[in-house]
């Protein structure tokens, strides 16, 4: 148990009105209990009181953890969320994990089990978005190997290989770094296919004088790196020179604008306003970033829907693109740590205008 | 767009009382339209409604699925919830997909969308539950692509290999057979080890004398296969000789029981009696089986908690246990689809007591 964030959490649940909160997310569990439980499909939960009866739901299939809080255990053929509703009090309302299955949270419902059912999910996760310095210390470690790996990523494109091909290597090459796993499905997206932010990589083969858009992460000790770096294959054509110095612009400036008190929509405007200012607006159709940590995609976004102000410790990406259906696309991202005045980012990765020769 | 499949579900929502469902898993949409899409944290809705307007909600991030319904789409911005509130008639109660995150259904309740909110995925689950006959040839071909694997892990076996390194071997020859997945992490868990059914594989070593639990399957056509199988690797001794046994009688006679209109509890009972009489019940402490289809755990269990009739094309795993704490695990794992009379076992590999010279 980890006393001092189950205090942070408790603090959050006090603003928010909430006495009772059921933590249901396992690695936000595992970062609050120290306990790893993976449930598939099973009902897990941790239920934090603001007076301190907090209790552990676990099935009986899984080890007792043993971490100061009492556990509560259910098997199989059990209703798992009568056992929660025993132990919480329905006449308050109750915070809810957002990812928690809708089946759990109508049962509860369906049993009265409190006096209203709210998301209760930013008192655990807007902790989690404040690294500590362990924590900040490892995302900087996690970065610093997807560097590296980048650079041997690089040095894997040659003619004739396929995105698919390309995405396998890449996965081997984040194993042999150390890294547990990647953080996602590495992008490997050549020419018109690097125009599509979601493209599937698939047996589309690598040609001189197509652009290479490159998205990865690995998870080292825990925790997920993400960088993009687009490469071209030949002297680029005019719009594309035009296209990756903006890109590159908007992710500079943004950056440069990072600080404790900057609200995260206007990093996202800022970032914008530079791609809008040139007249691709219409292409940048996705948020500017999105937080970062034991999870590749965490809770909260640089976009306009968070007007929250940044807090020394956050970790974020910062990620604009332009994406010409059809044509090309370019993304620059890089992994930035708030600090007392500015930001740290974790990515040291060169970003000008790179023409590999293949 | 599966129309056939689509009537099927409509008509289970009538039974329900249900004019408006939103199908939310991205293999069920898949399952019904033909479309897959991995939304990520973002959401995925398909509206069923009993007049036909159906309704496909989707990120502006992915492309436009073209599956004959009409396709909402809405940005990272936006409060996607709204889209669908707008879509549903707030007089009527609306079916959840049992796994929706809560995030989504908690907004759609702020809105007062509907009436009620109930859990609705069984108008989807029992059927895709039921077998048609291209997926029960697919689920054929699976499960023998796996009997061939088991074989290869069999031989793989040697003193000093560690779990985790025979993980890592069965996944690559998983995917030299052709599967684009495996269905889960493999299990091989090692005498005491094998006593945990959740254990997760580890450093420890083969030795000889120890027994080797082996839980696998693979995805082979967008179809799992699922299997365990026990060895020894020295004579049992004589408890683990009568366990063994007592585990494939109680597999055995549950697949012996399989026809439409037995009900799943009553084949989880008569494995369990043939278990309990032996006075070993409190050792075998979790259901008897799942559904399994184009995900390895489908909704359904062969357990005492669903008294609902076995049909005609429906697929489980029937697989009991005995967990010795601190000792030794034996469990025996067979898919079955379910036929006109009895049903097929599709699991061909032998389940005679085995022991192997490593």
């Amino acid at each position: 148990m980890n006393q001092q964030r189950i205090e942070c959490v408790l603090k959050k649940m006090e603003g928010e009105g909430l006495s009772q909160l059921l933590v249901t997310d396992p690695l936000s569990i595992w970062y609050l209990t120290g306990s790893m439980i993976h449930p598939g499909e099973r009902m897990l939960a941790l239920l934090l009181k603001s007076d301190g009866n907090h209790r552990f739901f676990v099935n009986a299939l899984f080890p007792a953890p043993d971490c100061g809080i009492p556990v509560v255990r259910y098997s199989d053929t059990d209703d798992g969320p009568a056992f929660i509703a025993k132990e919480l009090d329905p006449k308050q309302p109750v915070g809810i994990d957002k990812n928690w299955p809708s089946r759990f949270l109508i049962r509860l419902m369906e049993l009265s089990a409190a006096s209203g059912f709210v998301n209760g999910s930013g008192c655990v996760d807007w902790v989690r978005a404040v690294k500590d310095a362990d924590e900040q210390e490892k995302m900087r470690k996690s970065s610093l190997v997807n560097d590296a790996c980048m650079e041997e990523f690089k040095n894997a494109l040659h003619v004739g290989a396929t995105e698919k091909e390309l995405e396998e290597k890449f996965v081997s090459i984040y194993a042999a770094h150390g890294c547990s796993d990647v953080s996602f499905t590495p992008i490997v997206g050549f020419s018109a296919n690097a125009a599509d932010p979601h493209h599937e990589n698939d047996g589309t083969k690598l040609e001189k004088g197509m652009c290479v858009l490159i998205d990865v992460g690995g998870v080292y000790d825990g925790y997920c790196s993400d960088m993009t770096r687009t490469f071209f294959t030949a002297p680029p054509t005019e719009e594309q020179e035009t296209v990756y110095n903006l890109v590159r612009k908007a992710n500079e400036t943004a950056e440069a604008l990072v600080r404790p008190g900057v609200k995260l929509c206007d990093i996202d405007r800022a970032a914008r306003e530079v791609i809008e200012k040139a007249g691709y607006g219409e292409y940048f159709y996705h948020r500017l970033g999105h937080f970062i940590g034991l999870e590749d995609h965490e809770y909260g976004d640089v976009s306009s829907a968070f007007d929250r102000p940044v807090e020394e410790g956050m970790c974020f990406s910062i990620e604009p693109g332009i994406y010409l259906e059809g044509k090309f696309g370019v993304r620059i991202e890089d992994l930035v740590i708030v600090t007392k005045d500015g930001c740290e980012v974790l990515n040291h990765y060169p970003k000008e205008l790179t023409v590999l020769s293949l």
